[in-house]
């Protein structure tokens, strides 16, 4: 999940020549990815059954997001009744706006909601800093004052609130003008570099951590803010689960490197100072949204 | 799509509904798009023909790519020198890494350069501030102390050197791991979130001003840094061209907002400080990458 901290911008062969020359020099710095792979088990944190969201495409590929429900408890209630109700089956993909967002709900605007939605549903934007164990990242941001983790999760707060942040990957809700007008029944992943404006003008919700190349690869709409164009065949999403309702043998895990861990600051470190054999200049800084925590499957 | 939809992830493509809502409403503060609507022709800057660089998918996309001799001179030359030997007809997209970037180059890495290729070539990651005319973004940056545009191009400077920093779109030379091993056979454009650690490791030549949905929208790479798997059939490139080569009346043009202008100053405040009817919160800030100079095609 971090290969991008590997060397990067390197022809095939010479991929293969870095590695063996890096391991034939145990004496450099430890690269970011060789951190995650050493990290113990007590620096994973897993996504609870209840929070991971995973949603079929009808071409079969399944796009994985983990809820986080500490940041958006009323919008994450309702998409997990929307998915009880079995809401999400047979909804499109509705815009695909290159180096933006991928948009699905309910083109026709007209399914009506199942019952145990509320709505209207509280802008949930931000919430109080107070409760959470914010790591703060240690590195200046373009944007806010502090940015940081908590859990595995991007952060950003003012010193009072706290609010998920834009990044590669994060979930949002779409919503109409007014900020109560989103209710979970259409959502959006961020699929470009950080639009960090949308914080705190958007309920986020989760963070894509598996599958997103489903969503990311999709032809792009050719309308006004990337919607498909009338008439075009969208891609359906077949089937949404949550994995609490599954029997416990079938379902999937994930796990997330800790921002608590020891082995998450090391690899913070690392990525903002890399090392490896193609690096000549390190940069010395890494901003929050190239800082988004590692994730694995994990067998339990 | 109607308005609950519309408006939910506000982008410059929303210029047409924002602008037809402040018609009615002449009172309120310009947006981005409208202030590069009223743009005067005297605030874009014409791609000059020797830099602008057109490569045909056989797909029949097209992806076009504004050169910047000034900060790689010896890269741009072995481009145009490439394009004008033919070497890039047949060449592949070999890499499509989700979130960091797409490459193309001579997949066998056998197929000789032509005569009229520098190598080993100049790293060229930076050269002189002196010369440049850099207008400061104004804003703070996670990576760099001062960040801004000289002419149409995203620049960073510490004060002595300048470069071209790796936001969307922009498009680098893939080199080995001795830092003169990337001669401009071999090139990436960024699909992700901007890679920022990669300024100064890398020589970067350009930006995509058109089609880069013919490379984000392509197949993930299912290999180590996304490249394909062998035998995987590969999008190949079935030319390229600079437009200077092509008779006058065939070139296109491409005018992209230039940073000196008046009016560039009015879309960066702008872009840092939504106020359209979506936004209940401006940013207050907007990052360089959030900040790419807007493009447009001109009849000359």
């Amino acid at each position: 999940m971090n290969i991008t901290s590997r060397p990067i911008i390197v022809a095939i062969p010479l991929l293969f020549a870095a590695a063996a020359f890096a391991q034939a020099t145990p004496a450099k710095p430890k690269t970011s990815a060789e951190i995650v792979a050493a990290a113990p088990a007590s620096a994973w944190k897993v996504v609870a059954d209840e929070d991971l969201l995973m949603i079929d495409l009808d071409g079969g590929q399944r796009v994985v997001i983990a809820l986080a429900p500490a940041f958006a408890p009323v919008h994450v209630a309702n998409i997990r009744a929307l998915v009880r109700a079995g809401w999400f089956a047979g909804i499109t993909v509705n815009r695909v706006q290159d180096n933006y967002v991928v948009q699905w709900g309910d083109a026709t605007e007209k399914k009506p909601l199942p019952a145990g939605i509320v709505t209207p549903t509280p802008a949930e934007y931000e919430r109080p800093l107070a409760g959470l164990k914010l790591r703060p990242l240690g590195y200046r941001d373009a944007y806010a004052q502090t940015t940081g983790h908590v859990g595995f999760w991007p952060v950003v707060s003012d010193g009072n609130a706290a609010w998920l942040t834009h990044c590669y990957g994060m979930v949002g809700v779409g919503r109409g003008l007014a900020p109560d007008t989103g209710s979970g029944a259409e959502l959006y992943a961020v699929t470009g570099h950080a639009p960090r404006h949308l914080d705190r003008n958007i309920a986020t919700v989760g963070r894509v951590i598996d599958g997103i190349e489903a969503l990311t690869a999709l032809p792009r709409g050719t309308e006004a803010l990337g919607f498909y164009k009338e008439g075009t065949p969208r891609p359906a999403i077949s089937r949404a689960t949550i994995a609490a309702d599954l029997p416990a043998a079938q379902r999937p895990h994930y796990q997330l490197l800790d921002s608590a861990s020891p082995a998450f600051g090391e690899w913070v470190t690392a990525r903002a100072n890399r090392k490896d054999d193609f690096f000549i200049r390190p940069a010395g800084a890494v901003d929050i949204c190239n800082a988004l925590p590692p994730v694995r499957k994990s067998p339990v």
